[in-house]
């Protein structure tokens, strides 16, 4: 069904041309027809498949999550399960361009979800999936012995992914301020501090 | 000067209406018309204390920020070292309606300077001035060696305020999923662990 995957193409284009004005000109900015004009459509044809504003907002942080869990789960990861550990959570922090600005788009959206019921609802379920997915990577480590004795896991779990957004937002936020070295170096020394081994020279406690 | 004084006033309580159109319909629903009806004056009133919409968001962005600073400085803290800790850092997150309403305009407003100039440079200002008040509680608890031996101080102060910012946000956006009290033991547990004490029965790594 070629029409149908080109319908589907045009709504990705669509919603990256719509990342791109939030990223520019912020989310109050990302008007119908400023979207068409970025896309290279015109308004009525970019309302052919998007009928509302809500429903293209929608699609388009539905794209941002999807590509944050895609990334998350398609990677080959490959190391010490220190490093891998760092490496996969490292997907979860702007650690390059291409996820600089799914964050950022990440971010406006999220602070739209306040109010807004819909997009509320996107951003509980990714919120979800992420702490179900740290929670494995949690027992992992714990089944196989490599995290130090009389953790809490629950809170450490709650500690590890408020950390992990906390570092993600104040990097970009505050990229000059809160630079991408300090940023990692944060998270590895948070992990080693929790791990029963040290593989390099920062001080754990 | 009484007219100053009103003057000031007034300006704080169309601030005050900003917020709460901000927290009840999104920030670009915050027109100077909608701000105007809120705070019960004409659009025209209005423009005679803020002539543009970004003077009115930088004094009510601005607001928020004193608001904050005010409240860390000026309470009065009691109790053993570990509680007085606790108690400073919880004026950093939202625990109570108040400071849930602060924060939520905060971090509608974070999204909003990663494209506006002038909101930018007032959110760098309080980012310093919080990583600065954090850093002093840091040293005072290491003069009073009350810091676990041979942790990094430097790392430390980045994984605190990260941390703080994290939890603030997850409970803001999630306050079903990561409710008030997991936030609040989360940072309890944080600081048990940097701490050389156990004031309560968390078991701490």
């Amino acid at each position: 069904m070629p029409k149908q995957v080109d319908h589907e193409q045009r709504k990705v284009q669509i919603a990256e041309a719509t990342w791109r004005v939030i990223v520019e000109e912020g989310l109050e900015h990302a008007t119908v027809r400023k979207i068409a004009r970025k896309a290279g459509l015109s308004a009525g044809s970019l309302r052919h498949y998007f009928p509302t504003q809500s429903e293209l907002l929608l699609f388009s942080m539905e794209l941002v999550s999807n590509r944050i869990k895609k990334r998350f789960r398609n990677k080959h990861y490959k190391g010490s399960p220190l490093e891998v550990l760092m490496e996969m959570l490292s997907e979860l922090l702007p650690t390059d361009e291409e996820k600089r600005v799914e964050m950022e788009v990440w971010f406006v959206f999220s602070a739209k979800t306040l109010v807004d019921q819909n997009l509320r609802h996107l951003s509980n379920q990714l919120y979800l999936e992420l702490h179900g997915w740290i929670n494995i990577l949690f027992h992992k480590l714990q089944e196989d012995n490599m995290l130090k004795k009389g953790l809490n896991l629950d809170i450490e779990l709650d500690r590890l992914h408020t950390l992990i957004d906390g570092l993600a937002i104040h990097h970009l936020l505050y990229p000059k301020m809160f630079t991408l070295e300090e940023m990692t170096r944060t998270l590895q020394y948070h992990l080693e501090s929790i791990c029963q081994f040290n593989k390099n020279n920062h001080q754990s406690p």
